[in-house]
């Protein structure tokens, strides 16, 4: 590592002064600690970081696109420098390959780019215009603009799972500051010092590029305390975070209960069903099962999108389990990210294990550390009776559930609101089958013929998000360029002169970008 | 009246069969009772209500555009052929004049054609393709494709202020039909028998267009238990509220503790400052005294863009307020809607006149069931250390902070959300105060320069929303064509074959509408 660690938070321009240290970053495999301590962000710090951020909005927010575009591809060039940190600390403190590190990293940067040539360009904004008719009867018509504005500074926590692509500059972070929002990042305890890491390089392009102080600050201090006042403070208007129900719901609460209220975009919990129809299985059940297998194990299962339900027909799919057995046996179980996940796991492994009526089809075992693979079935009427098989087994498991067709187009809507859901089959049987689909449209932000749910490309028709709980906000995706409009909120001005308008609505143009006028995009 | 009415809910195409008594419209002028008795619908009715709307969700939601647009515009029609009616009924019921009614029926049906019109053409629902690409590398990208749909069945509560463009019918209602959303409306008490006529309207509609029953309801009982058991309903996914700050606040801490929390949109009180620079005074103050006297005193105050504040430059203006105590005492008070608003609106008129440092410019009086307007003077100085001063006079009332231009500047962040702000002033004045405008930018969500905020323009650009405690959800606009995204989620598809996409995501684009197409608009 070329880099040196201080453990200490960013707040704004300075470096944090505090010296309760609040933890390490830990070896999943060993359980070691790695050096530095990180040291806490004291109250004061967490103040000064949201003032700050307040302080900067005015300013920031209202930048042009190209400087707020110069700032994220600086964000990106500064990562690109430390790849190679990166790759050395990520795996120490996550488990994770040293590929996937530098495949992240990739993710991140593209990311930053998307968003910084969507803000150049400048038509997100949803310009427009309704030219003033003063001789309308039985009144005049104003003249009225509207167009998308920053919402505030925003708290974005980093997401155990996805160590730069849902983390310090990752999507929240990218989408709020291509928005212009500062943003406050509260680091996670999993990889501190890729946190680290990143943070400093945002600082780095902040400065290059002359941003003001406070458009992003990077707190240390474990989530609950240093994460709750940061939501709870009044200059805060928006929160993302990438993680647990418990925590996602905790933050719900906390947003929810502040004088003034403000959103909160929380990914969750999904089990991401999969329905597989008789045809997928004609097609050659071994093949299908290699390629599940992939997906179930990609990244020790740690995915949100994660295949952790399959619906398949009764009496079919033989050939498909028993190349999900024989893969399972042979597998070779990975690192996973910290010992909460693992354990968790573990549990949630044991406790579908045990179900009355679960079958356990293959478990790989496992050492310290790590999460084996782990596939079992359940008939349909047992799988609704018990509430816990359900519920989301994050890591490398699934459960196959079989029963009639009608029976699983049934069982549906009795799932709680998913990420994606995925159905195998011909495009005959698609077809055929309107009303299933139907059903898992209403349950899920994603829908997915013939392939498998983790994967999530970033781009502009991705929805990456769905009902509650796969997030506390149905409404939102938090992968791709309609990200951004988590962060917005959209303002008018009525019968303003010209040159007192924001660029985007002035009369002639000046940015060129898509706008619609009296009703029609020109 | 031609219409007999009944006194029952709408549940689906049957009526309500309880026989509680609910409640009689009231004459606000004399307190005396309006026949018929309304009936509150059971518990029982209210669930089959929710039912209902959750079996005709998918069906209603997948219809053609056209065919949603037939309905609302079946709607209009039906709402035009009982004008009449509603001309006789509404005056007796909220006070309100008969062209007031006359007028607000107009804007209702121009509301329901314009989301007709809105949904019919079909590019709303924002539909982005993405085209596979599967020799790319490092792994190949699949065809994903989204677009807006349908949120789910939306519980709409009528206002008491608007008897029809924020009710039964209303711009709720609307937006969440257009959307694809059956609606669950819960009357208001203050006008039940405008709600059974729109309520027959909108029925007769749905009947004559072959919509599914469920596609509407209207319910009797009180906003609060039938209310808050329909928001509490699983069924439910969005609620629309216009009203009071303690009635919305009450539904979204329901929303927030339901097992699956959603989103609540709720348009509640605002002050609407309005900030006079010199320049604006000079320009003659006589007649912007008169302007804005109709502005406060338009429908007896009782609009929630009433501009319920003046900050007014430190010995200045005196010619104004002299004109603007002439016109309070030359004034006709007017009827206000119902006993609670009139009770509340003469307490708050009472408390700030009694409130030191406040200086009465002149108070009307009132006869029972009146609004009579009032004007009241204090500095900014003591306007900051009274919370009570900050807060909403719901009526013909208004307090003229007076404080130099850098006081008022300061001071506006100190105000609570708005849903709008104006300047008066020189086109210079303004381009002059850059930080005042932006100030009030982040405290509003339509700023208006040398207007007034009462006449809510229904267009595609207007912005009829603001922070919290303006709304519930400053991201949105309960007015105008973007409101419709409340009522809406972003749904991809990936990998679906062409003949299983919504018509919106086809190949082909058979509805002729405006995509994106990897990253281009065409």
């Amino acid at each position: 590592m070329t880099t040196q660690l201080l453990g200490t938070s960013f707040i704004g321009y300075s470096r944090g002064t505090g010296s309760d240290v609040c933890g390490h970053a830990i070896y999943p495999a060993s359980g070691g600690k790695l050096e530095p301590a990180y040291i806490a962000a004291t109250p004061d710090e967490v103040n000064v970081a949201v003032d700050l951020a307040g302080q900067a909005f005015p300013n920031y927010s209202t930048l042009p696109g190209t400087l707020r575009g110069a700032f994220l591809r600086a964000i990106a060039d500064e990562i690109e420098k430390i790849a190679d940190d990166i790759a050395v600390r990520g795996p120490q403190e996550t488990g994770l390959p040293e590929a996937r590190l530098r495949g992240e990293t990739a993710r991140t940067t593209g990311q930053l780019r998307m968003f910084a040539a969507l803000v150049e360009e400048g038509s997100w904004v949803d310009a427009r215009i309704e030219l003033a008719q003063p001789d309308r009867q039985p009144l005049p018509k104003p003249d009225l603009r509207s167009m998308h504005r920053a919402l505030g500074p925003v708290a974005v926590f980093c997401a155990s799972n996805f160590p730069l692509a849902f983390s310090v500059a990752g999507g929240d972070t990218a989408a709020a500051l291509a928005a212009g929002c500062p943003v406050v990042v509260i680091a996670h305890q999993s990889h501190p010092g890729v946190a680290e890491l990143v943070g400093g390089a945002v600082i780095r392009a902040a400065l290059a590029t002359g941003m003001p102080e406070g458009v992003f600050s990077l707190l240390y201090g474990g989530g609950r305390s240093v994460g709750i006042s940061v939501v709870q403070h009044p200059v805060i208007q928006a929160v993302g975070f990438t993680g647990s129900r418990g925590g996602g719901t905790a933050l719900m609460a906390a947003a929810a209960n502040r004088e003034q209220p403000i959103p909160v975009y929380a990914e969750m919990s999904s089990v991401n069903p999969v329905v597989i129809l008789p045809g997928a299985l004609e097609r050659g059940e071994t093949a299908l099962a290699e390629a599940f297998f992939g997906s179930l194990t990609l990244g020790v299962g740690q995915f949100c999108t994660n295949p952790g339900l399959v619906f398949m027909p009764e009496g079919k799919g033989f050939g498909f389990i028993e190349r999900l057995r024989e893969l399972v046996l042979a597998a070779t179980p990975g690192t996973m990210l910290n010992a909460t996940i693992c354990q968790a796991y573990a549990e949630t492994v044991e406790a579908v294990a045990s179900t009355e009526g679960v079958q356990t089809i293959a478990r790989a075992t496992a050492g310290a550390g790590q999460g084996a693979p782990a596939v079992f079935s359940v008939s349909l009427r047992r799988f609704l009776e018990a509430d816990l098989l359900r519920g989301e087994m994050f890591g490398p498991g699934t459960l196959i559930v079989r029963g009639s067709l009608e029976e699983i187009e049934a069982a549906i809507p009795e799932l709680e609101g998913q990420l994606t859901a995925t159905v195998h089959g011909t495009a005959e049987e698609l077809a055929a089958h309107g009303s299933l689909v139907s059903a898992l449209e209403s349950r899920a932000g994603r829908l997915i013929f013939n392939g498998f749910p983790t994967g999530v490309e970033v781009c502009h028709s991705m929805v990456h998000g769905g009902p509650f709980p796969a997030t506390s906000d149905g409404r939102s995706t938090s992968v791709g360029t309609m990200s951004i409009h988590r962060f917005t909120r959209a303002v008018a001005w009525q019968g303003f002169p010209d040159a007192c308008l924001p660029a985007e609505l002035q009369e002639g143009n000046p940015l060129g970008i898509r706008r619609m006028v009296d009703g029609q995009f020109v």
